[in-house]
Parts: structure tokens; C-alpha cells; sequence
């Protein structure tokens, strides 16, 4: 100790602040290792996820599944002795797809059973389903150029693929997307009686992939739904040899009042600002026909994962580290809104919050959003990162969840997992278990536990 | 032209031959670009995977699928009109498993059945099976401790695991595979009547990992398994709770007369030095009861759909680019010893190669076997590739069936992607078309596509 402490102080002395001091960059290279080893060789995340998807299943805000996954995350960290665990109490939206739904390609008398799927905060069609012509758009200015003397009374089909030469899916998931959300709508003001979309992923396959719509104040209500990317595929091609092929489809969802629900919180106190907060979070609903074990019980599973990580290894941090599983992403995000409001009214200050909800592939890196020097400081920790292969620091964004945090200061970082796999599961009935490799996980978990680490230790002031 | 003439010249001239002029990182830029959008949006890999893995299935040197691979890849570059296909004559190893294996743990009058794999080269038991007591050693070291009093008449259960906290899991393979590759013989030295490895895999699961061992010469000849992790967990439990464990296993396999087969090779001519190669290819040959969609279904396709690209996209080679499809990686190389032989006796110059076998996943690198010069000249190009998040140039071995052109002077690539998955499919039955994702894998052959273009274009003198 004596010989050490000199060593160290100089090390601290001799450079100035923003520099790591060579004990410390040692000190946290082998903490770092220890994290991951610690994530590979004995970690639960696996296991958690294997729970969370097969024992509870799917959890979709309002739902039996989604009090099942609150009571089952507050438990494990209950188990895990974290120093407090406790539920935020969250009302929702509560949106129920009831029967399975039902639809068919018409055409020269031929009928085609093709698989949908409503979207999420749709309406019903009439009992005995709508069936109607189809007029094809790839865009919402090609829509508005045919008019409603072309689009009236038929089923809109949004038909604008994924650009699959983005690099990063998510680019061209955003470049598809408004198809689903405002496509109805858009439609209805032509006058159509039916949307359809092409399910959300560059995979062609034979499930639909479903996800929130909404409707635009004004604009008729008409019932919504995505079909299959094969289904997509041979609609479109349907249409080109006849015109006036015909769409059916029967989908009986319904919006019920809202219901109460909860965000669940774990927390290791902070020995020094126990009123200040890092918080790490993933969102435990889920839709309803899927697992959602990418989307997103590996971002709960690794939040939970990487708080016990630090408490197992006997880290105590500066400030309390909080593990939050978010109610409510998928369709209001009305458990980010309340977790940050909450934060506000009760002043509790958040230095960062960091998200995981990519999946829970192969972690490259973490989106950040704060100020320049916010940025620079994390930067600084990228040859930490690199060693496991985490080479992207800065660009990309935080997550849904932690994004209401923004507004009261805190940094925002979301984990940015290789993107290639993620929407061949996004919001579909393959999102299972099985999907999640164990490996890939708990990568994730340790870059997550890293990241919370070295926030905590050295702030980012 | 007249305008952009001067100013290429110029761009030649203006820099010191290993860097870049900025019209041709420029245009490099550009063109590796279109490779990426060519085999993202229009890319053929993919469905060849499919028939090579569903129509043609397993291949192991010297059964029927392996002459049906080289068939199908045959035609498949006769289909692209490459400008030359033709076979390459090797005699393989002819090894067949014969009927199923069966193995039980029989521990205090209880049996239970485990899934086990006979390894590559092993002789069969003896009608009827083997059924002994059981030593578990996690090393050589520890096997030759224990000496031939206390291994004599047993079956030796190798157990070691591979080690998870390895990032690279090819690592945690090299650290575990010498107790499948030389087990049997080390424990046959001390009277030992079989051997067990446990499965090369991290994962916990109940498929059996298969692959080659070899018999030392001067050791007695015993037969040898792999048992599934799983299975390998149970054994070592009960032989906790009750060291006079029996296990019993029977194997029927046999090495047949070595048997005829070929190497399969696609051309696309060179324009300036066309007696100059550069090689990109995979293995054709898998295990016998796997579809072999990792290994190396993945690096065929993709060698050929590397070669492919170019031609789609109009380039016209300097030297002549070669897809090569080896035969009998798994047990034995003579595909690549083959080609290295006869590539010297024609003196056929070949500047690189470059081999994909490790999997259809995210590319991350090549690693590289070379001189300093030829390396920092790869290395120049970095930029190029980082783009598309591939980082590493360097570190890490070619491949197998290209590593006996090395001593040709030869310049060896190896494609590394991400390693994480590698080993959950590796040489057992769940390596089949499913597991590949169509983006990885076409991501994959990008990636060699780009290397091969500007191998071609600037040398690697």
C-alpha cells in the first residue's frame, strides 16, 4: 500500500483531467475484464430471458403476461438483494387483437389464404370483414397523386420495402416505417375503407410483423393491418396480372379502457450520491403473439444482469445505480413519460440513463446523446471498449424509454447491438427464445456493466 | 474524358506508391459500394445455400452428397458463365458412421440414454458396444497422473470444457480440441478400452458434436466419441455421486478405401497477367449428418458469389480470379493439398487467397499471413472497409485448405466474422440453412468481393 499510493497519486497529479492516469486505465482494464468474465462463465441473464419468454410469454401492456412479468422481474431482483426493489405504479393503454385474424387474396375466382396481422391500436373491420380492391402505393405522395377518385372505397396496400443496402437496418426500417404508423390514416382521407402494409423486415417470409399505428385527428377510422413480406410479394404480383384482384381481411381488436400497470425499479445505493442516479433499463412489454425475447426482454435480462454484475463483484458505486424495466414502449411509452416525470417531481437528479433495446445480438457499441464534452469524456473509455470488439462511441441514439430524460440533463446512451439479425424477429412470432443467442446476450449484459461502471466512477461533468 | 484524363494521371503521380491518390480511394469508395448494394439487393448466395444445404445436403468426402456438391457448384458457375469451370482430381478419405451410435450412463441399476457422435477416423466398437467404468480427466496432464492402474480397462470422459470468458471462441476451441484430436490415442496408451471428448461447443445442449481425430502411431486403436455437453454434465455428476458409473456406448463406423473426388474451380480470366491468380474460396465437404450450412456451405457460396459480383458489375480483372470449392477440409485436406501441388507444377503464380470457413456471420476482418510490407499494404485499406464495420485487418490465420499455398509465397486471407455463434452449430446437426442469416452471409461475400477487387487492382507487392 505504502509504495502504491504515490504511484497513484501521482498518476492522478500528472495529467490533466480529461487524460486517464495509467493505474486507473489499468485498474479499469482488469475490473472491465472481470465483468465480462463474470457475464460469460457465471451469468444469469439466460436464464432470466428463458423465464421472462417461456414461462411468462408474451406481455403486452394491460395483459395477464405483463403483471406476470413485473411480479417476475421485481422478484429477481428481490432474490438478487438488490438494496431496493419497487413498482411504479404506470396506467396504460390497453389494446386487445382478440380472434385470430382472417384474410384472402380474390382473384378470377381464385381465393389465397395469406397471413396478417392487425396493427397495434387498431380498430376492428365489420363483422364478416371488409372486402374490397387493392390499389398498391410504394409512398404517401404516390398515394396522394392517384386522389380519391382512385383510392375510394378500396383497401390501400402500402407496399414500400426495407431498403435492405442500408448497413444498419434500423436506417431502413425508418425509411419504411410511416407506412405503418400513419399509412391508415392517410389512406382513410382518400376515402379507402382497409389499410395493409408490408410487414416491417428485409427477410421474405410467412409471418407478419405487427407494431403500433395511429390515427390522425380528423381522418376516418379505418381498420389496419400488415401482412406477410411473401404474402406481399404475391399480392403485388396478383395485382399486375389482374387489376381487379380483391383483398379480404377480418381482424376483431378492440382498444379497452387504460389499466393500471408498473415500471419495476432496482437499485444498488449510491456510498457517496445516493441522490444522484444512473439508471439502466430495457421495456417489458412486449407484443402479443411474440415471446419478445429481443424485443425486449434481453434489454430487461441484461439491465438486471448488469447491475448484479457490479454488486457481485463487490463494486460500490458513487451514485445509486438503478435497473429499470419500462412499462408500456411498444404502444404509449407511457413508462418512460412517468419514470421521467417521476425523477423530476421528486428531484431525483440522473447523471445518465443507458438502454438497451436493439436485441440482444453482438454489442459494436453505444448511440450517445449529451453535449460535446459529454461525449468526448465517454470517448475517451473507446480503447476499454474495443478490446471487446465495442468500436462505435457516439453516433446513434439513446432508446424510446430513456428518452423523456432528456429534457432534465441527463446523457443518454443506448447499446447499439449488430443490427443484420434484428428485424427478421421484430415484432413477430419467431421473436422466441431460441432467437437469442446465450453468448450475444451476455456480451451485451458486460458492455452495459462496463458502461455503467465507468459512468459511475468518473461522472460526466 | 479529355477533362478527367490529367487528372488521374495526376492522382497517380502526385503520391508515393502506398498511398492512396484520392481519385482512387474515391472511386474505390465507390465501387465497393456497389459490391455491397449488388449482394444486399440482387445477391445469389443465399438461395445457392439453400439448394447446397437442403437439396443437396451432408457431403462428407466420398459420399454421395459431396459428388452431388461438386456437380451443383459446377453448374452453378457454368450458369454465371464464368469463363473457365472445371474439376481438380484428389483421392479422399472414405469414412462412413454406419448405423446410429447408442450410449447410455448406467449408475446403481439406473440407465439413461445419451446422444453421442462417433469422431471422424474412429474405428467401431465391437458388436455389441463397449460398456466400462469411466475416468474423467480435464487434461492430458492429469490423464498420465493417474497412469495405467487407474485408467487401464476404462473409457476415458474427456471433460474439459471450452473456455467461455474467451472472446474469440476459435480460441476456446484451440484451448479444448486436442481431447478430441488426440484423446483416444493418449488414453489407449494406458490401457484404456474407449474414449469420450465432451462437445466442442460452449453452449449447454443435446446435440453432439462430431469431428476428426487421429490415431497416434504405436498406440492401440480404440474407438472414440463425442458426448453432447448436456450429456457430459450428467456423466460427470453421477460419476460424482458414484464412481462406479459404467458407460456404455456402440459405434459401427469404418474407414473405407480412399475414394475419388474433385476440387471444383470457377474463372474469370485476367487482362493484363492472366497466368497471375488470386484465389477466394471455402471447403465443399461437412460432416456427415449435418446440412453444413456454417461449415462451409457459407464460404462456397460466397466465393462464388465474390467472383460473381465482379462480373455482374462489369470489372474487368488484371490477374485471373479464381472461386475454388475444396474438397475434404473435415478429415484430411487433400482438396487443398491438391490444389497447392498442382498450382506449383503448372506454375501458377497466385498472389492470394483468400478462404472463408468460419461460419456465414457478420464480417468483422480478415486475418492476414504475410510479410510486414504485404500487410501494411492490406492495412492502408481499412478505410475502405470500416464503412462496413469491418475493423480488423491482421490478426488471425488464413484458412485451412489455403494455408499449403504459403509456401508458395503466397499471400493468405482469412474472412473473420463475428465468432460468437460459431461454435453452438459447429460440426453437429443443427448446422443447417436455418441457422444462417441471408444479410450475414451476403455481407460475408461483400466483404470478399471488396478484398478481391483491390487485391486484384493495386498487387500486393
Amino acid at each position: 500500500m505504502k509504495q502504491l499510493l504515490p504511484l497513484l497519486s501521482l498518476g492522478f497529479l500528472g495529467f490533466a483531467a480529461p487524460v486517464f492516469a495509467q493505474n486507473d486505465y489499468q485498474a479499469d482494464s482488469i475490473f472491465i475484464r472481470k465483468i465480462f468474465n463474470t457475464s460469460l462463465s457465471e451469468g444469469k441473464s439466460y436464464e432470466w430471458l428463458r423465464h421472462l419468454t417461456q414461462n411468462v410469454g408474451s406481455r403486452l401492456s394491460g395483459s395477464e403476461g405483463a403483471a406476470k412479468a413485473v411480479a417476475y422481474t421485481k422478484s429477481v431482483m428481490e432474490q438478487e438483494k438488490f438494496n431496493q426493489v419497487f413498482l411504479q405504479n404506470v396506467m396504460v393503454p390497453h389494446w386487445v387483437r382478440g380472434a385470430k385474424e382472417k384474410a384472402a387474396i380474390y382473384s378470377n375466382k381464385v381465393k389465397t389464404v395469406v397471413p396478417i396481422a392487425a396493427l397495434g391500436g387498431s380498430v376492428a373491420t365489420p363483422k364478416g370483414g371488409i372486402r374490397a380492391k387493392v390499389i398498391e402505393v410504394k409512398s404517401f405522395q404516390e398515394l396522394r397523386e392517384l386522389g380519391t377518385e382512385k383510392v375510394k372505397g378500396k383497401i390501400v396496400f402500402f407496399n414500400r420495402p426495407m431498403d435492405p443496402t442500408k448497413l444498419n437496418t434500423f436506417e431502413a426500417y425508418a425509411g419504411a416505417v410511416e407506412q405503418r404508423g400513419a399509412g391508415a390514416s392517410e389512406a382513410a382521407k382518400l376515402g379507402a375503407v382497409g389499410s395493409l402494409v408490408r410487414s416491417m423486415t428485409t427477410r421474405l417470409d410467412d409471418v407478419p410483423h405487427t407494431g403500433s399505428m395511429r390515427y390522425a385527428s380528423g381522418a376516418p377510422i379505418i381498420p389496419a393491418a400488415a401482412i406477410t413480406t411473401n404474402g406481399a410479394e404475391l399480392l403485388s404480383k396478383t395485382l399486375k396480372e389482374n387489376p381487379d384482384t380483391e383483398f379480404y381481411f377480418e381482424q376483431s381488436c378492440e382498444t379497452l379502457p387504460d389499466a393500471p400497470s408498473h415500471n419495476v425499479i432496482g437499485e444498488l445505493k449510491g456510498s457517496k450520491n445516493p441522490a444522484k442516479y444512473i439508471a439502466v433499463g430495457g421495456h417489458l412489454d412486449s407484443w402479443d403473439f411474440a415471446q419478445g425475447a429481443h424485443d425486449d426482454g434481453s434489454g430487461c435480462v441484461q439491465s438486471i444482469e448488469a447491475v448484479r454484475i457490479l454488486k457481485t463483484l463487490g463494486y460500490q458505486p458513487n451514485n445509486t445505480l438503478r435497473a429499470v424495466m419500462f412499462m408500456n414502449e411498444e404502444n404509449g411509452l407511457k413508462g418512460g413519460i412517468a419514470y421521467a416525470d417521476s425523477a423530476k417531481s421528486k428531484k431525483e437528479m440522473h447523471i445518465a440513463a443507458i438502454e438497451s433495446d436493439r436485441g440482444g445480438f453482438t454489442p459494436l457499441g453505444f448511440g450517445i446523446v449529451g453535449n460535446a464534452a459529454q461525449k468526448a469524456k465517454i470517448q475517451q473509455w473507446q480503447k476499454l471498449f474495443a478490446t471487446y470488439g465495442i468500436h462505435e462511441l457516439g453516433p446513434g441514439g439513446g432508446g424510446a424509454d430513456i428518452g423523456p430524460l432528456a429534457q432534465q440533463g441527463t446523457v443518454l446512451l443506448g447499446l447499439i447491438p449488430d443490427s443484420q439479425r434484428y428485424f427478421d424477429y421484430h415484432h413477430a412470432s419467431n421473436d422466441s427464445f431460441e432467437a437469442v443467442s446465450k453468448r450475444e446476450l451476455e456480451l451485451g449484459a458486460a458492455a452495459m456493466a462496463s458502461m455503467l461502471y465507468l459512468i459511475d466512477k468518473y461522472g460526466l461533468d
